[in-house]
């Protein structure tokens, strides 16, 4: 495809040789011949002077002698560049011999439904979407259309998934959620988990993550909301939309979780808590309590992310500030014993 | 069915209108018409006022004009109920044609294998046990009675489990433990992992939780003991009875966890330690030593929670204490300089 | 076998009665008879006198009148002779009838596919590797000779696995990247991710172990390098050689990470930084910055290994001392104001 045409299809501004032929996306560092890169921030200007791109999405601001094409959100540009340049295969519609549907499924016409994959009594699969092998939706179970479940995906009876879902391998939704009541011997009884997931338009979900079906009533993630690989969400929590939850994290049972949240690697949320709209908290916090919104949060417990910043550069001084303590005891009297 | 009839099979004595018809059961803010409902502390009793709930389950010492099933547990009866109200369909005896039963292998009459199931060479499966789809069951591996292995779960050859274990999708039991030797080099050479892993009855596993087998011998889990979601258990790990273990919480190799112990969210065990009964470690905690018996823990390293909390509430104030610790040197003789 | 051919096999020096049979390894407080066990260093060499065993690995200056085989590493020696006393079942060469295997797949003749596997378009298996069940290679996925994929495995397409890769349960190579692009609404649009994962010989990769593909180019592990169970790997990420990673460690997208680095369980690494060679973490480190070659690390954020574990002792005393603190605040001046 030429720049041009690419210009086009993108709705952006065209600085230089429009006839340059882009063949794909390539990282600044690696990019060759025919291939189309992106600076994201002005920080990475000075790299273009090195690269072997063909051309690059930059903002209007950034100056290169490279073929351009101008963004104000380079790296969401970007983004659709990609789509366009690398379309992905769609498997055709229909159902592989191999595959185990129920009879009383119901599927679209235009989904497909792959090798080995099982469909499960009343379950229904919407148009356009794709069910990769080794796919199991269990009875009842709802796909919307246009998802995408890859291979290893377990979607448990009832639970239920909008339009335009994306789940990662092995990721599973539904499994029941940790719930035991003790007896007076301090033995453990199931509580049957008898509610469900719901899972909104325009969700993903990572490899191996796991969606815990509620107690009672529903487990719910928003419009939008991005989950990446090894995330637990507890039975009936609800995350709102657009929110980003990083690998690892973990969110007890019956917390809620805002919109435009971001939860960085291994944060651990505690139960029946709520987090606010727009609540940063970085990789490794641990959230206690209830969360105000836009806090931006470090630490276990999680604190303002200023004061942890602070705080932690102080941490390995506690040694010497303990020594200058008792340099000061026994300064200020001369008589006070050392009480190490 | 009506509050009567329920209060008979629960063995409880009821208050109120026994005629009232109860469908199903609730959460207390999302109850209506046929809805049971529970309260099981009386600090959420204020609730029952503004509840649509049909009947409740009460301690009999919380007052309510609605039609009450007393209970000196109610959150347990609460569970007992839900099993009653919410049976769980049971899939009929059988092999499903579509399974791949090795020849070999010894299944119960009453045991049902579903689609895609695969059974290797000499694995047992005990009656009335439910093998889901796209369970993998290796050669030698045992399930005992009444067991429910949800769809995608493996057991790896040789590994037993006991009567009414229940596992969630996609756990892994009986993948080889991490066990490797290092030569000159600084090569690493694999250790072939020939224990086994045991699995105690009564014994829930949760969503993707990975339970290695043994080096040597065998990796325990005791009778009654919960696991959660995407926890980890190193090999020849030894889990006693009745022990509550939240999601991503991981457990190194060779470690002893002893009864009714409690390790909440995400928290970390070192290797080829002893954690008594009873102890309790709050979310995130590492253990990197032995725990007597009935400690509760925080922190990491692990200090008594107690010491903990008072700890992280000077943390924060860290900046503070430097600043007035500088204060006094400086004011102590008038001449020492800041050592910032 | 007598223990020593045993001998002559492991290219050990004998000592004591090489006539003695063993017929299996065992841990060195469960061996019986016909068990050999090993010492790996001196402080377990007591347990030598209680012992069961019929022989026993041993560094030549320990002592025992137990027939011996002497090895200057008598670890990794154990683990050659696990490996001879337990030799594994080979599957045999052959495409089981139920997997699902690609016309335009390309499969060694000497390879194993098992019952339910899925093989795309274009995948390639090599001579002698063995795909267990309900494996599923999609598209131009690639494997190379002698691996071993255990069931639930799920390789993505164009994903590269090289020769003798083991791969436990249910780890998922090549699922999508977490990749998103911010529009001026905060809704977040999915960057296609059009990289792989290469996975160089000798590596062995965890159940439940995640491995993104990069948003561009390969995310790489390299030769020799072990993960343990439940890790991530976020796209793009390159790893070094002879490196051992163990059970739900967290990598962020772009980081580089050198060879024989040690990280413990749990630790959190941030995206786009630098690990030197050599490195150690401790379990549980967060790492948000780059780390020079051969640095021991703890903590969060993780400093120095020394000052942490001195800080740590601090820590707990921290209420003591700001009431020393302050005790010498009111001394100084008999006036100064309680500031709590």
């Amino acid at each position: 495809m030429i720049l041009r045409e690419l210009a086009d299809r993108l709705g952006c501004a065209l600085r230089g040789d429009g006839g340059v032929v882009v063949t794909g996306v390539a990282p600044i560092d690696g990019a060759g011949p025919g291939s189309l890169t992106f600076v994201a921030s002005a920080k990475w200007a000075a790299r273009l002077k090195a690269t072997g791109a063909a051309a690059v999405i930059v903002a209007p601001s950034v100056e290169t002698p490279l073929p351009s094409l101008l963004s104000d959100n380079p790296y969401l540009t970007f983004a659709r560049a990609v789509a366009i340049l690398h379309p992905r295969a769609v498997p055709p519609a229909g159902v592989h011999p191999s595959a185990q549907v129920h009879p009383a499924a119901v599927l679209a016409e235009s989904a497909h439904v792959g090798p080995l994959a099982v469909v499960g009594a009343r379950a229904r699969v919407g148009a356009r979407s794709v069910i990769h092998p080794h796919v199991v939706l269990y009875e009842d179970a709802q796909v919307g259309e246009d998802c995408l479940l890859h291979s290893g995906v377990q979607v448990r009876e009832g639970c239920r998934l909008g339009n335009r879902v994306i789940v990662q391998n092995g990721a599973v939704i539904g499994a029941d959620g940790f719930g035991f009541a003790k007896d007076a011997e301090g033995r453990y009884h199931k509580i049957l988990q008898v509610g469900i997931v719901v899972i909104e338009d325009d969700v993903e979900i990572g490899a191996l993550t796991a969606i815990d079906r509620a107690a009672l009533g529903e487990t719910r993630i928003g419009r939008g909301t991005k989950l990446d690989n090894l995330v637990q969400i507890g039975h009936s929590v609800k995350v709102g939309r657009d929110t980003a939850v990083a690998a690892q994290v973990g969110v007890a049972g019956s917390a809620t979780i805002g919109d435009r949240v971001i939860l960085a690697g291994q944060v651990g949320v505690a139960g029946h808590l709520k987090i606010g709209d727009g609540v940063i908290a970085t990789a490794q916090t641990g959230i206690p309590a209830d969360v105000p919104p836009g806090a931006v949060i470090s630490g276990y417990p999680a604190i303002p992310n200023r004061e942890w910043l602070k705080s932690s550069a102080v941490f390995p001084r506690l040694p010497e500030l303990l020594r200058r303590l008792r340099a000061l005891e026994k300064g200020l009297d001369g008589r006070t014993p050392d009480r190490e």
